[in-house]
C-alpha cells in the first residue's frame, strides 16, 4: 500500500485516505465493526444513491456524494479526488467490494491518473454468502461465481465459463442474472446446466437481500425461469448431489450422517 | 425453517434455537451486527477451541463447549441437543459457516436425528474475500473456490474441477492447500494451472487471516509452492487478465480506464 507524504505546508496534518468499504447484504446488522469504523471515520461518503441511503444512520454531518447507476468510473474519481485533497473518504459497495465491486475499478484508476493515496479494502458479505444462509448450505463444498452480464465481457467467454462449471459439476452463484433488456442470457444458462444435470437440481433465488422486499425463492432448475428475477436478484444453482431437506438446500459434504 | 412447539409442561416458555455463527477472518472487528447479536443472545456457545477463543469478549457468564479438530459430528450434535434442551445455542464457525463450515453437516445432522429446534444460518466474511481485500481485486470478476481436502471427497474430482476451472480461466480460491501430511495436492494444483497460464501468473497466500500471525504473501505460479503454506492457508491464483498494480493485485474488469 502506498502512502501519502504529508504535505508540511498543508495547515492539516493528516493526509487523505480511501476506504473501499462493503456493507454486506444491506441491514445495519449486516456490517462488520471494520465497516462500521471506516464509514464512522470518513469525512466524505462516496456510493450508489441506494447504497447512501442504506448506511444513512452512519452518515450525519458528513459529506454525501450519491450518483446513479453505471456511473462508477466517476464515483471512483470523485472518491479518489476528495482523498487526494486531504479527506478520509468511505466508496461504499453493497455486499463485498471485491466481488463485482468497485475494488478492482479504483485501484486501476488511481493507478492510471497516479493518486498515492492509502488505499484500504473492507471486504463484506457478499450476496452469494447471504443467499446460501437463507437457503441452508448450497456452497458448502466447491462452487463458481459468474456474473451474466456482458456489458463489460463478451457473452462467448461467460458461456465457456458456464459450460466449463456445468460439466465439473461445480454449484454455481449467478450475479446480474437478468435486467429488463437482458433476458436471453439467463435462459442459456439454465440450458447450459439442464445438459448437465437434472431438472430437478435445486436452485434458489434471492432478490433485495438485506433490504425491505427481500424475497427468497426455492425452485428447481426446469421451472426457475418463470420467477420473478431481476438486476438485484442472484441464483443458486445446485449440483448433482444438492438436495433438499425439508425448506433446506444442502450440498453434503462427505460426511457419513 | 421448522419451527419447534413450545412444551406447555415446561416451566420456561422460550423454546430452544440454533445459531449457525460465522465470525469472519477472525477479529472482533470482522464480525457482522447480526453475529455478535446471535452469541451475546445465546446460552451456550459451541464451536472448535480456538474459534470459542476468538469470541471470548463476548461469552462471559456463558456455557461454553469447545472441542478439537474433526470433531465436526460431535459438535453439531452437542448443539443441537442443547437448542433441543431449550437453549438458544450459537455454534460458530470462523469465515462463513455456508463455505467449507458447519452450516451443511449441522442441517444434515438435524434431519437424520429429527430434531426440529428452529435454525438460523448468520453468513460471515469467507477467507477467500478477506484475502482479496488485501490483494486488492483478485475475485472481482467471475472465480472459483476449490478445497484441495480429498479427506472427504475424492482427489479425482477434485482434479477435474481443477481442470475445468483452468481451461475455463476462472481466478481460483483454494482452501485447505496443505497440511504437514498432505502436500502433494497443491503441486498438483499449481501443474495444471501452470499448464493452462503463464509462471507469472500472480498468486496470493493469506495465513492465519484476522489473527495474530497474519501473514500476507505475493508470489507468482512458477515460485508460490515454496512458500510456508499450510492449513490455515487460503490461495488465490489469478486468471490470464490479473496483473500486478504496484503492491495490488487486480483482475480487470473491463472498464476502459
Amino acid at each position: 500500500m502506498q502512502k501519502r507524504e504529508v504535505r508540511q505546508d498543508d495547515d492539516r496534518t493528516r493526509p487523505g485516505r480511501l476506504f473501499v468499504v462493503g456493507i454486506g447484504p444491506g441491514g445495519p446488522l449486516d456490517r462488520s465493526g471494520r465497516a462500521v469504523e471506516a464509514i464512522v471515520a470518513s469525512d466524505c461518503v462516496v456510493g450508489y444513491t441506494r447504497y447512501v441511503e442504506l448506511v444513512s444512520d452512519l452518515t450525519a454531518g458528513k459529506e454525501l456524494i450519491a450518483t446513479g447507476m453505471t456511473r462508477e468510473k466517476e464515483r471512483c474519481r470523485l472518491a479518489l479526488a476528495r482523498a487526494q485533497a486531504g479527506k478520509t473518504v468511505a466508496l461504499i459497495s453493497s455486499g463485498d467490494p471485491g466481488v463485482y465491486g468497485m475494488a478492482g475499478l479504483v485501484l486501476e484508476l488511481a493507478a492510471s491518473e497516479r493518486i498515492t493515496v492509502p488505499i484500504e479494502i473492507v471486504p463484506g458479505v457478499t450476496a452469494a454468502s447471504a443467499l446460501a444462509a437463507h437457503l441452508g448450505a448450497p456452497l458448502v463444498c466447491d462452487f463458481a461465481v459468474v456474473s451474466l452480464s456482458d456489458l463489460l465481457v463478451p457473452w462467448e467467454q461467460i458461456r465457456r465459463r458456464l459450460e466449463a462449471v456445468a460439466a465439473a459439476d461445480l454449484v454455481v452463484a449467478i450475479y446480474n442474472p437478468r435486467s429488463q433488456k437482458r433476458t436471453r442470457q439467463l435462459a442459456e444458462a439454465a440450458a447450459i446446466f439442464r445438459r448437465h444435470r437434472p431438472g430437478t437440481t435445486p436452485v434458489g433465488v434471492g432478490t433485495a437481500l438485506g433490504s425491505p422486499g427481500e424475497q427468497i425463492l426455492l425452485s428447481d432448475l426446469d421451472r426457475f425461469l418463470t420467477l420473478p428475477i431481476a438486476m438485484r436478484s442472484v441464483v443458486i444453482v445446485g449440483n448433482s448431489t444438492t438436495k433438499r431437506i425439508g425448506e433446506w438446500f444442502v450440498t453434503p459434504r462427505g460426511y457419513k450422517v
